[in-house]
């Protein structure tokens, strides 16, 4: 239950299917401080990745990921991973603040990257991770898991595409979270470790905005960032929002928050409104309130009228195994690099620019 | 299906439930202009008014309305119906940029005034309002039916005070309609007549956000408004959309729409969200998309669990019997007059202050 309740330890499952050989794909992973690595960890191995070799400063965690994903082993250190020839790919779910050098590293070291979100947290990260991959023509990926690892989000943007709800005029994005407070490490609290509400949860939001309103850029109108009700830690930030315009005039709008009240079945009611000339779309995609607790529904309503799509085992996730035919192929049909890094760059401007509410 | 599906002609009814004796409560109409105008005669009707005089330029529209309330008669001209002693009330859905005069012109004939929204479009109207109530003593009350004329809205301002979310931290607010554009008078696409789409929709949306919040003010933040598909009315916006922070910090959010797409069984799925410090509540107004036609849907989430409440039949309207009430005792327990005009004052300079989308 702690799995399906919390977003900490929430790692979606899909169906395996390969797009490489065995062995073909050695990944190493680096630094486990976030549970995301689970998701990430599925996602790969499932497209045939093999996890080859994990380290953590703390051993137990390390040794905890290898009873779980049978053939990994532990390292001694980073180094054994980083200069390992063998690995193709390494990901990470370090503390936020680590993972920009970190992945420069693994740039630097031949190999191509696949972080967490946030994939870092400042501008002179970003800069530097730009650099990075001009520099090495390796590829800076990120786990932005609440668009490409839910097949509700997956299927909606096949629909985006067929227009069946027209031109897109709006997004609305809403991102809860269950805090489970007692749960969290240090640097959870600490804003200059998890670089703020707007970025740690909204560039999920800006990228997903982004993607499906098939713009490259947005204009940020307006944020603001609040910690109403957890005053004892002081850099926490339990509420942020922010209105941005994409620069193809698509309006776009993302609530986060830490609020998700013990009752609910999942670890956050997280939903995309998503406006169209001819119709909407409503994401309910981890839960169907008091209706269903399995995830994975769109509410699509058009000229021909209303419909409810369950859209588990219907999409599957592809971000993962085009990921790893980009690595061998040298190709980019998983991501766009530069989108990759825009929506980080557009939620640390939010972050930065935003209004604290007293 | 027409009255059901088209927002023009939308008229919620409820239960009688008279709240003075038969005859006490005259009624006087002038200005038919918006099917509003059924919705506010039958809530004053079912709470014990009495129709009385209806007046309207066009008299066919007079005479329908004679036709539809038992015992209306037509008057020859507005004066017949501001002169006449025995009626307490004048009621109005005229053209919005004909409202205010005709309120003030009510109120300074000693009756009290009911008008739809929005009850004026400038900020001279809203000033020379507010000078009128002053002089009078006189009630100048608005049909904010988003909230007042739906009962799941009235029940969840119910939950609110039970404290069955909490402290309130944020409202998002969502009102879709459905153009019908050939339906449509010349009116309403020109904006000096109508206001624009923040001061029309958005000011139902700001009244609700202030009433919900418990707060008398609040600061927008930033608002946009935008035509995208209809360039053939140059003065028309189909979209807005709006972020207020209350002065007690209840951080919110508005957008409004005119995409109701055809496929849709009711003329808007209009919505609200609002995360509190213990638990959520989402109202889905007029349907539950794919799963029920009916509307009054609430959906409440706190640290008990996962709750549907079905409010139809079960909040009724209470404003409108303590809107009758209020203007035979004297009392004022229907509205506060500051924050009724509150809502259009903050809607107005959301209107002037908007980025223009392109």
């Amino acid at each position: 239950m702690q799995i399906k309740s919390d977003g900490q330890t929430y790692a979606p499952k899909g169906k395996a299917s390969p797009v490489c050989g065995k062995g073909e794909f050695p990944v190493g992973v680096i630094g486990l401080d976030h549970g995301h690595i689970f998701g990430m960890s599925n996602g790969l191995l499932e497209a045939g990745a093999t996890l080859a070799l994990v380290y953590d400063p703390d051993k137990e965690k390390a040794e905890n990921y290898c009873r779980r994903y049978e053939g990994a082993r532990v390292a001694r250190c980073k180094e054994e991973i980083l200069e390992n020839d063998r690995i193709r790919l390494i990901m990470s779910a370090a503390v936020p603040d680590q993972r920009c050098d970190l992945g420069i590293a693994a740039m630097e070291h031949g190999k191509d990257y696949f972080a967490d979100k946030p994939p870092l947290i400042t501008a002179a990260e970003l800069a530097r991770a730009r650099d990075g991959v001009r520099r090495t023509k390796r590829k800076y990926a990120v786990y932005y898991s609440e668009r490409r690892h839910v097949e509700a989000a997956v299927y909606a943007q096949k629909l985006l595409q067929e227009k069946a709800i027209g031109d897109l005029i709006s997004i609305s994005g809403f991102g809860p979270h269950r805090l489970s407070v007692g749960t969290r490490p240090d640097w959870f609290f600490d804003r200059k470790r998890y670089g703020g509400i707007l970025v740690d949860l909204g560039c999920h939001q800006i990228e997903q905005m982004l993607v499906y309103a098939g713009a490259s850029n947005a204009v940020i109108e307006k944020s603001r960032r609040g910690n109403y009700k957890h005053k004892e830690y002081p850099e926490f930030e339990d509420f942020g929002d922010m209105m941005l315009t994409c620069e193809n005039g698509v309006a776009a709008y993302a609530r986060l928050d830490w609020f998700t009240p013990d009752g609910l079945g999942a670890w956050g009611d997280g939903r995309t409104l998503m406006v169209g000339s001819d119709g909407y779309l409503e994401i309910r995609k981890y839960i169907d309130v008091a209706r269903d607790r399995e995830g994975d529904h769109l509410y699509l309503v058009n000229h021909e009228g209303e419909q409810h799509i369950h859209a588990a085992g219907q999409a599957g996730f592809p971000f993962f195994g085009q990921l790893i035919r980009d690595c061998l192929d040298g190709t980019d049909y998983a991501y766009d690099q530069e989108i990759e890094f825009k929506a980080i760059e557009l939620a640390i401007r939010a972050q930065e620019m935003a209004t604290v509410i007293k």
